[in-house]
């Protein structure tokens, strides 16, 4: 250990708040000093102390790094600006046609402040797009495509939900493996997502609902799952709350490129979670550390994965790195 | 195109500096302007102007970034350092145990010169490491594995060279899949390098020589073969010279981790090269457009891979990045 340790603020306490909790708690370096929720605090059970966001004020001296642990559709993209005007913090706000738009206002507000942000940390966005980037940098000639899954797709599960007579649903997204090795060829080239993934769904009914009719509204609902392959399961509510209660994910990232006389050439990036809130708690976690260091050396404003080295993602020293991971 | 291209300086022409030309002209804003030899430049042909080392001091003012292609053993040792008191610097240093020795004698150098090196740059070291660095940082509690291979390697082709009556010899490193399970399923602990790979030699003999006492010189080698599954073939020169001259490789770098309540993660990278030095070539031009820009920007000193912002490998603007690969 190097100095004291980082004192980090969760903000939101839901699957990626308690990753992050439990995250910061497999470091030596990061220390979680509080929970901040919108709740009544009292009603949260966590091994540190519990406050409501509007307290956040009073303990801006004490932290070093707020995680913003809140959903990219209505949390985050208020929460962000708000906080950065008072704190360092890190988000995962993954709506990818909105980045551009959150990232200036950000930067904005942060530069004004003094403050530093992280946006956009995670997975995908995160650690995928930081592999899109490299792959090209390093094989400028060739295609990068990006499968996602095996895994647990909540926006699906819940399109799914709001069909009338469904009383549950889970939706796997699953990569086909005939493109898989196309793209590992070189012969990916203009597939799309529906030609790359497949969709199975697993689905509770509530009692007397019609399982044609479900089936139907399902397989035929546009962008979600009209243009994919997509298989319907029906089973009993209980059988999603035991066997499918998990939130495992992953995915790959795939470089194909040609260099020289056309001598092939393939980077692969593949992530297989468990748990898709607490490994991006994990990078989420690692980004703090990287923003109290950054900050620490005189930056601010508005940054992403692609903008920090790795190094400061680690807790060790540059030297220790290079003599021990290099 | 936002400037003007960055003109770079390839010293040493073998198949590393043949790999570096050929990344150059896959871009659009590295310009490869000459090659720098210790050969009489006359004997090399070449698409661009060869000129000997000596003249080097001639093109200080004309080029951004020299990329140095000799070997780790007797070239860079001495050429990184000095050139580092005139120029900005790429290599691909990788003689792991001498690296912080390496690292501190050219940063000394370039510190003093006010120009950037960036040193152990390839993929391993190189990309690697920064997997093995963001591997360990988004999961601390874990093991990381690197298995090379299946690929030449050349130490060991030599290795195999120096044996008499050896004429000619290519060896491969293939990873051994019970290892590769072992180490995907967080049940890699301890196993050693000759755990995790065997070792396939072809060899042609010279005329007369004793199989059998080759085989058993090679078999019997400490270090290099002893300790591993090895498996040795007699073949033609011809069929050596034909079927075995071209330079794959790859590996993958495995990070198996716990989180939560443990929770398996896992994360890999791979890399399948049809040819190992066209893409170390491909990582050391990227290298030096980071060099270039870092440089410019005020950066002087030493670095690796792990010091500096994926994005600044990428040839496209941060905002561009932001916009389509994040």
């Amino acid at each position: 250990m190097r100095g004291p340790r980082i004192q980090i603020g969760i903000v939101g306490y839901g699957n990626l708040g308690r990753g992050v909790l439990s995250a910061c708690r497999q470091t030596q370096d990061l220390a979680p000093a509080a929970i901040f929720t919108r709740r009544d605090p009292k009603t949260i059970e966590a091994p540190i102390p519990v406050r409501s966001v509007q307290e956040l004020p009073e303990w801006q001296k004490r932290l070093d790094v707020l995680i913003l642990c809140g959903g990219s559709a209505t949390d985050l993209p208020h929460q962000t600006p708000e906080l950065a005007a008072s704190f360092n913090v890190v988000d995962s706000f993954d709506t990818h046609a909105r980045i551009p738009t959150h990232f200036r206002k950000v930067d904005q507000t942060a530069r004004k402040a003094g403050t530093l942000a992280l946006l956009c940390s995670g997975w995908d966005p995160g650690l995928f797009s930081l592999m899109r980037v490299l792959g090209e940098a390093v094989l400028p000639k060739g295609e990068t495509h990006t499968f996602w899954g095996p895994g647990v797709s909540q926006g699906h599960s819940d399109a799914i939900r709001r069909i009338p007579g469904v009383r549950h649903a889970v939706q796997y997204t699953i990569p086909l493996p005939a493109a898989l090795r196309a793209v590992r060829a070189g012969k990916g080239h203009g597939l799309t997502s529906a030609q790359k993934h497949r969709r199975l769904c697993f689905v509770a009914l509530e009692p007397g609902a019609d399982r044609k009719a479900v089936e139907h509204a399902i397989k035929t609902m546009p962008h979600y799952f009209a243009e994919y392959e997509t298989t319907v399961r029906f089973v009993s509510e209980s059988v999603l709350r035991t066997r499918h209660a998990g939130m495992p994910h992953g995915g790959q990232v795939i470089r194909f490129g040609v260099t020289g006389e056309e001598t092939p050439q393939r980077l692969e990036f593949h992530l297989q979670l468990g748990s898709n809130p607490e490994f991006t708690a994990g990078v989420l976690a690692a980004s703090a550390r990287a923003v109290y260091r950054l900050h620490r050396s005189g930056h601010v404003g508005a940054l992403t994965l692609l903008d920090i080295p790795i190094g400061l993602l680690s807790p060790h020293a540059p030297d220790r790195l290079r003599r021990q991971y290099l």
